[in-house]
């Protein structure tokens, strides 16, 4: 495998109102003090560092939106994220988005389809994180960003705070891998919308390596289109990443989920990868150690660091 | 895959004189402390819950048995595990069993081929549980049950304590999976009898998926009898159960134990289902917790769960 | 699988100067403190226990070979790992050798290749262990040892200290396995040679099974070669084998360690076995104990026992 030398951009989405764990926002920090960024450089990319969005002063209205929580907040940060993702798209580079939690993934999706208009993404999670506004059971939005880039999901009008969604991904550009834990309601659209989704049950039937090309297939079958890969580390297994928000059992091997950004990488249509909800104020140290390792040994599969050694 | 709505009879079996270790009858306590109960009924299912099964009085001779522990209590307490597995059957619903140690295996292989004389037995287990009374190292009957069933093993009469056994298994009816514990007796036992034995070995080269079509194969050719599936939780890694009465290193994950019964269900055969020897008073209360977790989401995996959600 | 009854020779070599860790030189010592020759007597093999290498005095010049740690120990201590692996050959034994760091695998490759000319090497390592006196970025030469005995290595004259290498291994005919940190020296060298490498990438593709037989049919396509395993125990995930010194996530698991050993055992050619780095100073005593017993669970499985029971 050649390692191609790329342009990265990288931005941290220090944010946590998505959820209700302090400590998620610390995320970008952690992971940048391990050293991925210069291991990136040392790969032969060209790394240029945009620092953290910032949260904006929002005006919250006390109107209700359902039961969700902090919507003013989400929204707005998105729209900075989507922004961002998308100026960096602009100066020709792939993006790198440190999360934060998985709320930012409305603006990372939204970003970089603006960019791509025909960009296709893999949503690696232990959830769906498809749940809308009144089908959310707990109202944090990090289980509800990609209903709100997503063009199915879209029939009432959009409200004011996120009518900057302009550009939407289609279902059947999308993919799941390593759901198992999933809403009713989020099944329903799932299967209603034909959504690809190869969760734990089927990744244990056919491997993660037939499971990460069954999805490239099904998402983008002549293999042509820009690839967003949103990673959310409770995708893996809580032995191998314990310092997260919502954990959940029978996940993916560090070793999986290495083996699917490798495969992802080898398409050489890599255009953005999102690592979330790593959170450093959960667990002891050493978990958040293994956490954040796991997560820099993400992003370094993702771009084309060989476990055969690098020369 | 459908989920079907079952009727299926819940029994506690809180006996744990078939080996030494204090704690393994508080399994059924912990197991229905969890929300399997309650999750099983969001499956759609209808759950009656027969309680747990007390223990009587045995007369107790002094005769010794060999080296056995607690012959009479063992044999005795197997009777009214028949009995109840075997009335659940006759009430027309699947029989799940919460144990208690393995020793209740006799008795609710006995019930359930009373009632289904053409069932078949897959014994998920580090270990074969396959001794007789002459060939036990250990003298614990929860490493016996299965010579008390098999109609092959009956070379002489039995003793009057189990002369309730009036049906047996076939040797060519059972498979085992996930050995990797076997005394050189059981060895030749199954080697004689020709049993059908998938252990670690086995499943490390196959894979589960694998394993648990071959071991159907082998057992039921034509795909239409009953199927009873005997889990001890030793079957899963230390890891993943570490509160269990003898653990053996290179076990099961938890994802192979939930794909293997996800392949048992997907049969529409299931017929009985055991959970065994769930010991609470192993381990710290996270390792209980995680064993117990364990056994939850194998009983949901046996009975329709779907790991892609469920609606 | 027949277990054939062998006659084994077994040494420790009790040496810990090829790294700076304090500790490694006791492996041999709770390696047999396990039960492992035990077992594999009990497997119908003769064991003969040759007990531990001691270390000669050696007349050390002041001249730094480079940056290289102890080189006159490390070279001598080799030679006679070299002259006792030779010996335990020339008795028609196969050889087990307990480490002690992997510096000495200079010493049984070549004791082992000068008794059977044309034998062949597994090594089994996270890391490659194939810097040169010129390339090593630490000087410890347990990342070094290949280097002295590998044929197509030697462009220089062999300093005085190693001029008893007389005997070298084809580049073609070593294969790694595991390999998941790789020095970007070690990277050209491995290429350059073609050196059949499976790292951490190739068995997560392939499976262990087809790794090993993949590296079994390069170095040895005809089948018919005298096969020497060296195994460094940080192959093995850290989860699996904590007590070692130099750990990389993303590893082995035991069961596959077994499998690959369980295939070259069915060879019926395996010869020579090295089990390296147990390190019993670092880590709890718990993590002592599992990383000992994995290196029992090898060993066994490399000599033919069964996880199926042995009778
Ligand atoms: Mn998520
Ligand atoms: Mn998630
Ligand atoms: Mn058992
Ligand atoms: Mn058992
Ligand atoms: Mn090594
Ligand atoms: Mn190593």
């Amino acid at each position: 495998i050649l390692t191609k030398h790329l342009h990265i951009g990288v931005v941290g989405a220090a944010f946590e109102k998505g959820q209700s764990k302090k400590g998620t926002s610390l995320g970008p920090k952690v992971i940048r003090d391990s050293s991925v960024l210069k291991n990136l450089k040392d790969l032969g990319h060209q790394i240029e560092d945009f620092g953290d969005l910032t949260e904006s002063n929002v005006q919250i209205d006390k109107v209700n939106h359902f039961k969700v929580k902090n919507w003013h907040e989400v929204a707005s940060y998105n729209k900075s994220v989507s922004d961002k993702v998308f100026q960096i798209c602009q100066s020709n580079r792939k993006v790198l988005t440190l999360g934060g939690d998985h709320s930012i993934g409305a603006g990372t999706v939204h970003g970089h389809l603006t960019a791509y208009p025909d960009s296709c993404v893999i949503w690696v999670d232990a959830h769906a994180d498809i749940n809308t506004v009144k089908s959310t059971p707990s109202g944090n939005m990090h289980g509800m960003p990609l209903s709100f880039v997503l063009k199915e999901l879209q029939d009432e009008p959009s409200s004011p705070e996120w009518n900057w969604v302009k550009n939407r991904l289609s279902a059947k550009n999308l993919a799941f891998i390593g759901l198992r834990d999933v809403d009713p309601e989020e099944r329903k659209i799932i299967h209603e919308l034909g959504i690809c989704s190869l969760s734990m049950e089927e990744v244990d039937l056919m491997g993660i390596k037939e499971a990460v090309r069954f999805a490239l297939n099904m998402i983008d079958p002549l293999h042509r289109r820009p690839l967003h890969v949103s990673f959310d580390v409770d995708a893996l297994d809580p032995v191998e990443a314990p310092s997260t928000g919502t954990t959940v059992r029978g996940g993916l091997t560090l070793r999986e989920g290495m083996t699917l950004l490798e495969t992802v990488n080898t398409t050489g249509r890599l255009s953005a990868l999102d690592i979330v909800e790593v959170n450093p104020a959960i667990g002891n140290s050493e978990q958040v150690g293994q956490t954040v390792e796991a997560a820099r040994r993400l992003v370094l599969a993702a771009f084309g660091n060989s476990r055969q050694g690098n020369s």
